[in-house]
């Protein structure tokens, strides 16, 4: 047993699970000090991490470990989309308790490994301790072409925002987690986009390649909360139309519309398209939907119009720093 | 005060004092869903990520927040030089309760900064969330000229073995500041090292640029931890000769040998080098002593003598997934 919970151990474990027969790019991984990695020429290097964290993201007797391996890599990679890059690898900072290296470990890597092979991103290093806690911080090294990463601070008054997919879905598959008892599964679309994400990569690089979006982040915590970042960072404003917002049917009506608005987790692009490329968005894109949400506007304020009433919208997504 | 502990506000705090003026490679840090870096053509990048966590890696009550700040960056950088690289720039995950985002905050920025300008190791991003314990996450990226990163796998039988500086000195410090009463203050070199580290970046890039090193870690979790590491991965065994070792004149001559044994936290470095090459390792670089320890066997164990008694290397180090 003790060989079994030695971090040498645990570690030589990690890698036999996320082996890759790949070697590309990446010279050297893991057992030693560092990972040795080559960049593309005439790319640059985006470097994104993120925090998952038991109790804070995740709750250890709701969330399959499956689950939390998923989405620990999908989440970090949403940010590699964001900026419209590929993603390439990934350093995992992973604290565990010693009563979790068996089978709650097995599923956790085993949902690690779907995701980094699902998003061609591979395992470069990291670092093990022991918590009493499950703490996860995930590092994705990704690429793109020089001079075409979106930023969040491109949007020009008249610039139309858009959406991918649908808005509030994460988080009522959260809600209906909390009112299952033991491990939650996937029975819906809700659930399944709350446990298992998709950050929307092959949209990213379609809409930074073509030089669509003057603008572009993704919505990790929720559109009230996201959108005036993005506002922030270009120095504009914007007003968005809550009835064209794409929420999900699951929910009830008069639920569908707050989800949309406040739901954290989605990891959909929210992106500015200046109004002359406008007809280059399609309706839909490798059957993710593209929704027209609203315009960005020269005056630095954000409201929303909701039945021929305008008014400011208060963000009420995830901030851990704020009470709800 | 709400605004205070607003996640935004926190990222902006933390941007503004560790802001800096050169632009050079780092095109785009911060306020985005990723930072934007550009590599040195012709070289590797090193990638490495290290926890930092209250209770296990220090002491809310016993670390000051600036030596919290410092070691952070230090430690994980230490890794960088391990391979012979420059440090170029880092990412901060930092968990944080709300009643430590004043003072504590202010004094942890100061040493994270000092550290930053010190090591030439730029701020590039990162993610903040609320927890109740202090959680650092850092991952540091560098660079080396391609082909010539010091790996840990190249040590043959015969080479000669060597260490930077002194060891067991920084586990020293912590055995005094476990002692003392509130903040441990820097008063002697072993408390100083415990507090500050500093990582041989100037000596490691010297050895890999020069090729001396056939290979190389650093020692973190202490020599007897460590050594059977780097000979694991070069597939060799060695024989150390305890009266060789630089141990801490501040100790008892009782504790100096088990300390250098067996103590982690020094960040020196470990290199084997060629017989050929031995005449070109001087006795000091830069200031800081190199020491020869023993020498690389064929055969796959790893023993040390002691007043002409050879006894198998037991380790004793620090492995948070084995009870001390």
């Amino acid at each position: 047993m003790r060989e079994k919970h030695d971090e040498n151990a645990l570690v030589k474990r990690i890698e036999r699970e996320l082996r890759c027969s790949q070697r590309d790019s990446l010279t050297l991984a893991l057992g030693d000090d560092g990972a040795l990695w080559n960049a593309k020429q005439g790319h640059e290097i985006i470097l994104t991490c993120d925090w998952f964290l038991e109790g804070s993201h995740f709750l250890r007797a709701k969330h399959p470990p499956d689950s939390v391996g998923w989405k620990c890599l999908a989440r970090a990679v949403s940010d590699i989309a964001a900026m419209g890059g590929a993603p390439r690898c990934f350093l995992l900072s992973l604290a565990l308790p010693s009563t979790l290296t068996g089978e709650w470990l097995q599923q956790f890597l085993g949902g690690l490994r779907r995701a980094s092979r699902t998003l061609r991103c591979r395992l470069a290093g990291g670092d093990t301790t022991r918590q009493e806690k499950v703490l996860i911080c995930v590092t994705v090294v990704g690429e793109v072409r020089k001079g075409s990463a979106a930023l969040r601070s491109g949007a020009r008054p008249g610039d139309i925002l858009f959406v991918s997919g649908t808005l509030g879905e994460a988080d009522l598959g959260l809600r209906q987690l909390r009112k299952q008892r033991g491990f939650a599964r996937a029975t819906n679309a809700a659930l399944r986009k709350h446990l298992y994400p998709r950050p929307r990569v092959v949209l990213g690089q379609w809409l930074a390649q073509n030089r669509l979006a003057t603008a572009m982040m993704d919505l990790s915590d929720g559109l009230s909360t996201d959108l005036p970042r993005l506002c922030a960072a270009s120095g504009v404003g914007a007003t968005i139309c809550v009835a064209s917002l794409p929420s999900t049917p699951l929910a009830k009506p008069a639920d569908a519309a707050n989800l949309a608005l406040h739901g954290g987790d989605d990891y959909e692009l929210l992106f500015a398209v200046s109004p002359s490329k406008r007809h280059r968005v399609p309706r839909q894109f490798h059957g993710v939907k593209l929704t027209d949400i609203g315009t960005i506007a020269a005056e630095r304020k954000i409201v929303h119009t909701e039945k021929e009433k305008t008014s400011p919208l208060i963000s009420r997504g995830w901030d851990p720093f704020r009470a709800r």
